[in-house]
This record gives C-alpha cells, sequence and structure tokens, in this order.
C-alpha cells in the first residue's frame, strides 16, 4: 500500500486530474489483453519526462513497484501490475516531437499510437513498418517494451530494427539517453536495443528515435486458397526458396477462415483448408515480375484460388480478412490464448499438424494463424477459464505447444513476449546461467526490483 | 605479470604449441591499426569455447587482464591490451558450423574471416550483407565486437541487424547462450544486441548464429565524377530523397581520387573534385529503371562521367577505386588517422566543407571518404607521429573534426568503435548519467574488469 503521505507528494507531480485512486476506477488498469487481473493502487498519467523522473524518485525512495502501461493490449499480461503498486500510463505523453524524412528520423513520445506514426509520415512519403496486429490502438512505447512485429516484419524486420536512440527514466529517477539521430551510430554500449523488448523491467522509455522508410512505389497483395493445409505451408518456403523476400506471408487455416466467415462474411470460400495472405512490395516492374513466379509457385503447390487486390480498397479487405482473425476469435469464448511460438520455417507444416493434434487431443477449439514467412505461429485456442476442466486441458495443451515448437528448434515467443505468460517455460530454451545473467543485468540497472515486479526476471 | 603457477595452468588448457611468451612473439600483438601500443605478457589461441572458459577461470582468479584479438584490423585501437595481461587470438577458432539457408541463417565461430563467410554462401545463392573495409581479414568475432558496417549497410544494415543469437563465455568462464536461430524471438532480454559492439568489455564471443539472406537477381554499380563537391553529395541526398534506396553510395574527393590514381592507375579523372560509386540491386527491371532515375539525378546535378559495370570484373574494377583508397592513403605517411565522425545525411555537404577547412588550418593532407548515403564520414589523415609538431596539429584537428560533427548533430562513430581512440571524447555526445549508466552495466557483467580494460568504460 502507498502511504499517504507518499500520495500526496505524487500528486503534487501529476495533479489530482491525472491520478487514479478509486476501485471503480483502478479496476480498468488491473489487467490487460491476458487472462490475469492485478489490482494497482494507483494510476499515475505523467506528461513529461520530468514528471516520469519524478515519480520514479518517489517510488525508488519507497520501494514501490512501477508497472508501465500504454493502451493495455499486451496478450502475455506484461502491463497487468503484478505486485500492485503504481500503473504509469503513458497515454498523455503522445506527441510527436519531430519528423525528418530527410534524415530519416521521426522522434515520438511513449504514448503515440502506432498508427498515428503511420498517418503523420504519409503525406511525406515515408512510413514506420513494425505493424503488429494491434497497430490501430497500441502504442509505440508498447510496442518498443515488447520488440513488436507484425506481417510485414518478414521483409522490414521487428521494432528493435528501427530504434535509433532513446530517453529512458531509470528506476532512481536518473533520465539517461542512448543512441542519436545518425542511422550509423556505434559510440558506446548498444543500450536502446536492450530497453527494447525488456518489457518495462529495466526502465521507463520516454522518448523514441525511431528510423523510417519511404513507402514503396508499388504493393501488391493477393489471397490463395488451398485444400491442403502441407500445400499452404509448403508455398511459403518454395516462395523464400526462389529468392523472394515478401512483405508478408500470413497463414489461415479452415477453422480461422470460417470463422472469419460467420462473423465478417468477407466472401473467403469455407472449404479452403489453408490460406495464406501474401504481399510484395517495391518497384511496379519487380513487383509485377516477382508476382508471376509466386503465382507458378502457388500453382506447383495446387493452389485452389487466387484473389489479386486491384484497388487500395480491395486490398484493404483481403487484409481485414487476416486482421480480423483475432477479434473474431475472441468473441468465441470468454477467454482467448493467441500463443506465439515460433520455429524455423521449415518446420512450420510439422508445427501446423502437431499444434492440431494436440489441441484435438485435449478437445479443444483452435485456429490456426501464423506470420508463416518468419515461421511465428499464433495458433488461436478460444475457451472459459470458469469451466475449470476445460481451462485445466489448455493449460496441459499450452504446455505441449511449447515443447512441441522447442523440439522443432523454436522458441517461446516471436513477438508477444513473455511477461506474466511464460516465465515458467523459460527454463525450457535457458540454461540456469543464462537465467542468471538476466538477473544480474536486472539487479544492476533496478537494484530493488520495483520496475514490473512478478514478470520473467 | 602473469606468475609462472597461472602460467602453468594456461598452458595445460592450450598446450605449448597455442601459447607465445617470447617478446618477439608478443610484439605482434601489441598493436592494431590505430597507432598505439602495448605489450601483452602472454598470448593464447583458444580451439574450443570450453577452453576459453577454462582460461577466463583463471584469469578471474588472478584478476588478469584479458583482451580478445580476431585479425588485428581494428582501426580505434579495441583490441590493444592497453593493460597489458592475456591476449586471446580467436584466429584457430575458425569453423563455420553450420549453413542453412532454407532457414536463413549460419552457425559460426568467431575466428571466420569475414569474406569465408561470404564464399560458403556463395553456392546456395545467399550472402551475409556487413562488408567492413577489412572484410577480406577481418574476422567475424571482431565484426560482432566492433558492430561493424560497411558500404552495403546502407540498404542492408550492420552487424547488430544480422546476429541472431550467440554464445558468450563471461568474465567468471560461465557459459550463456542468447537468442536462437529463429528469425523472430523476443524470449528474454535482447543480450546479443547488448554484445554486439561490446568491443570485448562484456564477454568473449565463441559462437555466432547470423541471419543471411539470397543474393539478388541484379546488381548495377556505376561510377560517377563531378566537378563540383557540392554537386557531388547533393546527388546522395537527392537519390534517397527520390526513394530510392541503393546498396551503396561512396564519396570520394579529389585528393582520394588522385592518390588512389597514383598507386593504382585506374584510369579515373585525375581532375574530378568528387566521385560516387553507386550500387544497386534486385530484380533486374528494377535496377533498370531505378538506375534511370539515378541518372536524371546526376545529371541534373552536373555530373561530368557516368561508368557503368556492364561484367562482373568491370563491377570489381570500380570498387577496387573505393576500396584501394584505405591502403593507399596508409602508404602516404607512417600513419593514418581514419576518422569515422557520422552526420545526419543532409549535413554531409557542411561536413565535407569543414573537414577541408579544419585539415588546410593546420596544414594536413587529407582525403575524404564516406559512405555517404548513411552520412558515415572517412576522412583520412596521414601524417606522422614523430614529427611531433604534425602530431599536435593532427590531434588538434581531430578535435575540431569531432566537434563539428557534433554541431551538425552527429556522433562520434559510425563503425569503427570507440576503443583507445574516442573514450575522451564520451561526454560531448553522453551525459554523466549516461556514461555512468554504462559503468553500472559493465561492473555487473565483469566486476573486477578484466575483460578489455583501458578502453571506453
Amino acid at each position: 500500500m502507498i502511504g499517504s503521505k507518499t500520495k500526496e507528494l505524487l500528486k503534487k507531480i501529476v495533479g489530482r486530474e491525472r491520478l487514479l485512486d478509486q476501485p471503480a476506477e483502478l479496476l480498468s488498469y488491473s489487467y490487460d489483453a491476458y487472462h490475469e487481473e492485478a489490482m494497482p493502487d494507483l494510476v499515475l498519467f505523467p506528461e513529461t519526462c520530468e514528471e516520469v523522473s519524478g515519480i520514479m524518485k518517489i517510488c525508488s525512495a519507497d520501494k514501490i513497484p512501477v508497472t508501465a502501461r500504454g493502451a493495455g493490449t499486451s496478450v502475455c499480461g506484461a502491463s497487468i501490475p503484478a505486485k500492485h503498486g503504481i500503473v504509469l500510463c503513458f497515454s498523455k505523453m503522445n506527441k510527436i516531437v519531430e519528423i525528418n524524412t530527410k534524415d530519416r528520423y521521426v522522434i515520438v513520445e511513449p504514448g503515440v499510437i502506432n498508427i498515428d506514426i503511420q498517418k503523420a509520415l504519409e503525406p511525406f512519403g515515408f512510413f514506420y513498418p513494425p505493424d503488429p496486429g494491434s497497430m490501430n490502438v497500441s502504442t509505440i512505447g508498447g510496442n518498443v517494451a515488447q520488440n513488436a512485429g507484425g506481417p510485414r516484419c518478414l521483409k522490414y524486420g521487428v521494432t528493435v530494427d528501427y530504434i535509433l536512440g532513446m530517453q529512458v527514466v531509470l528506476a532512481s529517477g536518473k533520465i539517461v539517453n542512448f543512441g542519436s539521430t545518425n542511422v550509423k551510430d556505434v559510440t558506446g554500449y548498444r543500450l536502446s536495443s536492450l530497453f527494447c523488448g525488456s518489457e518495462g523491467t529495466l526502465g521507463l522509455v520516454t522518448r523514441i528515435i525511431l528510423r523510417v522508410v519511404p513507402v514503396p512505389e508499388t504493393i501488391k497483395t493477393i489471397l490463395v486458397t488451398f485444400d491442403d493445409l502441407d500445400n499452404t505451408a509448403k508455398s511459403v518456403s518454395d516462395i523464400i526458396g526462389a529468392g523472394i523476400l515478401p512483405v508478408a506471408m500470413e497463414l489461415l487455416d479452415r477453422a480461422t477462415i470460417n470463422a472469419i466467415e460467420d462473423s465478417a462474411r468477407l466472401g473467403l470460400p469455407r472449404e479452403a483448408e489453408g490460406s495464406l495472405v501474401i504481399e510484395i512490395d517495391g518497384v511496379k516492374e519487380a513487383c509485377e515480375k516477382e508476382i508471376k513466379k509466386i503465382y507458378k509457385k502457388l500453382e506447383a503447390n495446387n493452389a485452389v484460388s487466387i484473389q489479386e487486390a486491384k484497388t487500395p480498397k480491395e486490398r484493404e479487405k483481403l487484409w481485414t480478412a487476416r486482421r480480423s482473425a483475432y477479434g473474431v476469435f475472441a468473441k468465441l469464448a470468454p477467454d482467448l490464448l493467441s500463443e506465439d511460438v515460433t520455429v524455423p520455417v521449415s518446420k512450420v507444416p510439422a508445427m501446423i499438424r502437431k499444434t492440431v493434434e494436440i489441441t484435438k487431443k485435449y478437445g479443444l477449439k483452435v485456429g490456426i494463424l501464423a506470420h508463416a514467412g518468419d515461421g511465428n505461429m499464433h495458433p488461436m485456442i478460444p475457451a472459459d477459464r470458469n469451466n475449470i476442466e476445460q481451462w485445466e486441458n489448455v493449460e496441459k495443451a499450452l504446455v505441449e505447444i511449447v515443447q512441441a515448437a522447442i523440439d522443432l528448434n523454436g522458441t517461446l515467443s516471436g513477438e508477444h513476449g513473455i511477461g506474466l505468460a511464460k516465465t515458467r517455460f523459460l527454463p525450457l530454451v535457458m540454461s540456469k546461467d543464462d537465467i542468471e545473467f538476466m538477473s544480474v543485468i536486472k539487479k544492476a540497472v533496478d537494484p530493488d526490483g520495483i520496475l514490473n515486479p512478478g514478470k520473467f526476471v
């Protein structure tokens, strides 16, 4: 609990109107898109780096846990205040500080929503590639904390690949800066890469310098269906094997297609066993040539239908199919487990088979969704955690899915993070010394363990 | 000094034949491509990770400084054993452990030479993009330690962008592993990115998993000359401004062109004030279209001549011009200062003017060489450090060049590193707290400070 004197000090920093302390208000900050909850004692909405620093000085002195939060879309529970204390919500630090497309960077505050960065860059003919499924609502601070991915990371890479620098408030309240606006910079340790993906356990990012890239001349998007899931997956490796690196290759299985059709009626063929949304971009002539090669590979793998978007609106529709999958599955049951195990791309077919087999064994529904070109699997399992028997089966299935991925040389998480969801699995992929080394870093940077405690480190 | 008992223990690990202790032998390991020296007490050549671990256990117990070394090509003195002790030379750990182009990775030991990775990948139609000037001799371990760049990093990014995982021996001798063979992996802290660029001050990398990419269908290379340096630099920003991201845009000034001609007689026009080697790659049709656009931009900037390589041999010749520059300048005087300040790309013309002005003021020769598309400047200053007055002028010029870069929003080093060369400049770009934070990390990971002591942290 936070003493009344401390609370007064905090109130002095953010003012009454940017502090929540009523149970009804706090409740909204006790959960995110993962299926656990923990109540914060206070929620604060800082507006400046200096305010964050002031807050941290107080929390550091009183050893109060602090959990950073953006839009609360974490599917691994990274923004749940597991040990209570303070939730620092960055939604009011949402300024785009500078756009400099000449030198290929933007400077943003952590509360800026991903899509707003895209919109701000559009008039300049630039974009910021990482596009997590949550991009319409999730904040860049959260994207950075989780090292978010997304469909087009196949070609363009993930969040960390776009971070040139950042400003961080440490547990002590000290303000530090790493990196610069220069696209190449090896001055000192690459600390912004360490903070990216650290899930708020090492510091609070208050400003980010992102590299941005020009919008390509042409984008081509197709939706392909197959009557066989193996052929669907094989098409993915065949296309990459042909030396083509599409922007995205998104895989959906029959269950996913049908769930989308039930909900959105996009006209997807319900009888298809597998489907791919493939997007390429670049110079027009290159796209035309590559798409022909892709068609050939798809036909060789017995594609049943290929729809090509002829207009931006049609492209939007094809993406809607893919992007709506999570929402559609979330409606099928009170809870949704969106898995994130990742395997080498050649192991995608085996991982799909294994996932279907495991979920079937436990009598669970599953929809397979995958950033297939990266081997990043998102099987979605709708269930009800109040149904104790079913939830135990979900837990058992999850353990087996994770083990199956590891047996295929895969890993725990491609882009969602560890958070509360996967800490217990760390020993499966890391040795005792590996895990201990993370603690060494954590203890050095946050000696009292006040930053997002109860998570993976 | 290392006691005889300790030496015996070390000898037991590597054997007599992989230990050097005679002054004449040690001398070769007292310097690298930077202009300082320090004698090691011993040089060891480990062959396995376990040997490295065994050595570190002994060094840790006795607090013996350990400096890792590959080919000794560091131009910032990163591989000089500033505090003596042991040089661990990784030249015998040079196995390519696995090539897996299906899943887009290779696993290598640190002593593998960069070019040997390229050669091994060639039959598979893949390559590893980072191409430091030293790539024919420098080891991947050194590339990783320095986060090496190179000409084609403009399009493809630097070393850290290709590291999927690594095995590291810590100061204590403990062996840890970070990352995996999966192209997407957010399991735990991104520690391989922290070790990359840490210049051997945090641990000894004994195995590296690198992402590799398919060789593009077409490569086009041109060499352009201008009678005005501003037009040369402006062409660079105009091309990028047109939404084209070439593989490389390498700038050479008149002094550099003439020095190359004096030495290699490649037929470069001696009267040119500036020259660019521009390379693009990708689908054939895209390259053809882009090269036309590039020609237009070059002509608009009054290019005097454009040579396009018609064959791989001609391409090689154009690159020889660029690649020979360092060697040519190195022959002009006993010492060569190869600078590495980096500025935002729009500031390249200003930085060139300033560099020429500063060196002129101090009566020094200078050749301007730059990865211009990245703003990464390599002014080369040949001089003689035994000429005390001249060397003082070099030092003064260097201080002013660094300050000029910072005044233009630039940074100390784009790809060479800090090492012995630039530690004193860190306070110009980092606050006291920023620098202290690096020490916090260093102290946590290497509490006795035995790993590459005397360097930037």
